[in-house]
């Protein structure tokens, strides 16, 4: 008796969970997450074995936030700007609350003087929901594991 | 006098190959052929020139599912994860029966040891129809048409 | 009291864009852009700097049909075969008129006897608007701004 999923609005927290990510509106991105979240990245196969060493695990929305002030205040990092790419949106329905969403992402780079390159590819296991009380997509879990232990840089920025 | 066409139908057609696929879900990834299809893997080289040899090269989908059993049964090539991307989805009605469906795309593969690369970068030339009787979207034909002649590991995986 | 942005037809614009461009069909690619409409394609340093300095700077529709006449009668460089992929668009009213439209851009590039590789990685933004008489949505302000200024190979088709 389930209403049809809306694959297009699934679609569109991706592109803007994409937007915020890579132009750098960190405030806008963490709004795409429930308060309660769940996110991590993770290699392949540190998720296949079900070990719990993770690159990055937050578990709220307050975590995440003071991962992301972490980020911000540090420079130590050469600049460098990232791009997602996601393709691949399967979307089911979970069996607790709302929707199961798997996808593939490809992430680009590109450092000063150097020309681009891959940054990472893997798979987002994801979670989503309607927020109370206003009804908007967001996650209520986010993980991205990358099938690569090889990284080329340190990780920085999010997947 | 023909209805529009419904894009975002044929999108989650491509989303499900993608996902199935990468996913090594192969039975379900069979599911989206036609019973009678036509699936290849051709050098954008040869395809130009009309030349029959083709990487694979399957007229049925039972032809498909062997291709697949022999893949899965070997064990010889490295552990890879490939993921596939799609854009720039083109839909048009086919002369014959159905849609004729162009797409853009680029395979991501990550090895053990090694920082992820471009697997291949090509180009779709697909025929989507309804299945009869269940009315899903499936290929009546697939064409992957890869640019690049070169490709940096012996091609396993369907494109 | 405006509509709600129909953004599947606003993938349907950018993925006409990525197949024409992609399949040398520049005629029907140019038929996506307004008459007086603005088409750059500029480095990320640049555009943040506010310099005028661009690769490729067409103010009209007459100005980009010249420029692509004269890509398609040199045939000094290398034969290659780019490919577009789209991901994460944006989509907003803009203050004037239309729509104003971000997204992220990786560009593909094959050559002969080499395996395929990044081209490009950036950001498009867009204003888009309803050509008169037909309704049809068409690009009044394309520009692609590019990541790295390390591009590998001297840029030849439009971003």
């Amino acid at each position: 008796m389930a209403a049809p999923i809306d694959r297009e609005r699934v679609r569109a927290l991706y592109d803007d969970y994409v937007h915020f990510l890579n132009s750098g509106d960190f405030e806008q991105w963490l709004e795409l997450f429930a308060e309660d979240c769940s996110y991590r990245v993770v290699s392949r196969e540190n998720h296949a074995q079900g070990l719990p060493l993770a690159l990055i695990r937050c578990d709220s929305r307050a975590m995440l936030a003071d991962r992301i002030a972490a980020i911000r205040s540090t420079q130590f990092f050469v600049p460098r700007i990232v791009r997602h790419f996601v393709s691949g949106l399967r979307v089911s329905r979970a069996e607790t609350e709302g929707l199961e969403v798997a996808a593939q992402f490809l992430v680009g780079e590109s450092l000063e003087h150097e020309p681009p390159r891959i940054h990472s590819v893997g798979e987002y296991r994801d979670r989503v929901v309607e927020r109370i009380p206003d009804g908007e997509l967001c996650f209520a879990s986010k993980w991205a594991i990358y099938d690569s232990p090889v990284i080329q840089t340190s990780l920085i920025a999010p997947l």
